[in-house]
């Protein structure tokens, strides 16, 4: 024990010398740590593609050691899985706050899914990424298609409470759903020609065309 | 030069030795080779990922030596960039021969673009990997943004000879090309559950849509 923690020691209690200002660690909240890295990740990833996020990388921009990174990720796989998880919960986060906003603004939910903020462009950037391992992954790919699954469903029980009556709600959601990824992976590509007001534009039409479509037979 | 030459060679003619059966080599056609080289890229990417489709596989699998490969191709960069084009011009062939069976058959066109065949797939899975280096490489962003461009032009092309008098036609092939990225994305990723039939019924549901509100005040 150092010197200078001796000297402020309390006195030995039960044979054990326990420093005055000795407090016990706080448990390390493993799954707090590994959203973060994961977070730290997505990050890196948008700003400059998979290759831009090493183990080294990471655990310099969150201040690891890359003992740490590796402990929760033991290779590049295991980085590119979580950083997808992260980007796919930032998206869910959008779709739940716009819905506890107002549960019946289906415009505003499927907003939640656009590259229209910083936040949204990150998750797409990410989801490059992921599509592209998935071709030779098929963990990833299930893992892909689980979230589209999740996307079809929460949009389909929005436009369901909006519009009750529509006809064939199954396939009105499914077009909802392609409408929005179709506007997504332009807008992404192409973020200088793609202002939030512009994707929003678009949105606005296509969904108007649905609905139209959905509920006059 | 080896004995069994020499002793066929024709009498010197100007002092050159010229074997009976000699014949000035071919010149190679580099273009020709290169496109052959990027399409075995291409179909390596589609089958296992970018990780797939090193120097080494792409030369193993196109009968070349390394070093032809390099000639065409200095790194990985640029396979990838090749083997992209690889698989826009294929989409632009299956388009080509769309029109060309029939100029006005907008939903025969808009298949074109679509995973519904082996050489669809491909070229998706190709987008995918191409779409992911697009994040740290402004290059192929704008030959991404290029080929974009032109899908949004040629099916634009046949939505105003089929439907002359529709409002907004810019608005209706932007829709049109939304939705047929959405549809390939989800198809692409998702091969098992995308039938082709599937895949084109729900083309066929968007297309009447977005048709019956831009001709319908």
């Amino acid at each position: 024990m150092p010197a200078q923690l001796l000297d402020r020691a309390k006195p030995a209690y039960n044979g054990v010398c326990i420093p005055e200002d000795y407090h016990m660690p706080a448990p390390v909240d493993h799954e707090a740590r590994r959203r973060h890295i994961a977070e730290i990740a997505a990050d890196l990833i948008a700003q400059g593609g998979m290759e831009n996020a090493t183990i080294r990388s990471v655990a310099a921009a969150a201040g690891y050691s890359t003992a740490i990174v590796t402990h929760y990720f033991a290779h590049k796989r295991e980085l590119l899985f979580w950083a997808y998880r992260a980007a796919a919960h930032s998206t869910q986060r959008r779709f739940d706050a716009a819905q506890a906003a107002d549960p019946d603004d289906l415009f505003a939910a499927l907003q939640a899914f656009l590259p229209d903020t910083p936040e949204g462009v990150r998750a797409w950037r990410v989801y490059f990424a992921f599509w592209s391992a998935t071709i030779s992954d098929p963990e990833m790919a299930a893992e892909q298609q689980w979230w589209q699954a999740n996307a079809l469903s929460i949009i389909g029980a929005v436009a369901i409470r909006q519009h009750g009556a529509i006809a064939q709600p199954d396939h009105v959601a499914r077009m909802l759903l392609t409408t929005v990824q179709g506007i997504a992976t332009q807008a992404a590509l192409d973020q200088a020609h793609w202002s939030a007001q512009r994707q929003h534009r678009l949105l606005e039409l296509q969904v108007a065309a649905i609905l139209r479509h959905a509920n006059e037979p």
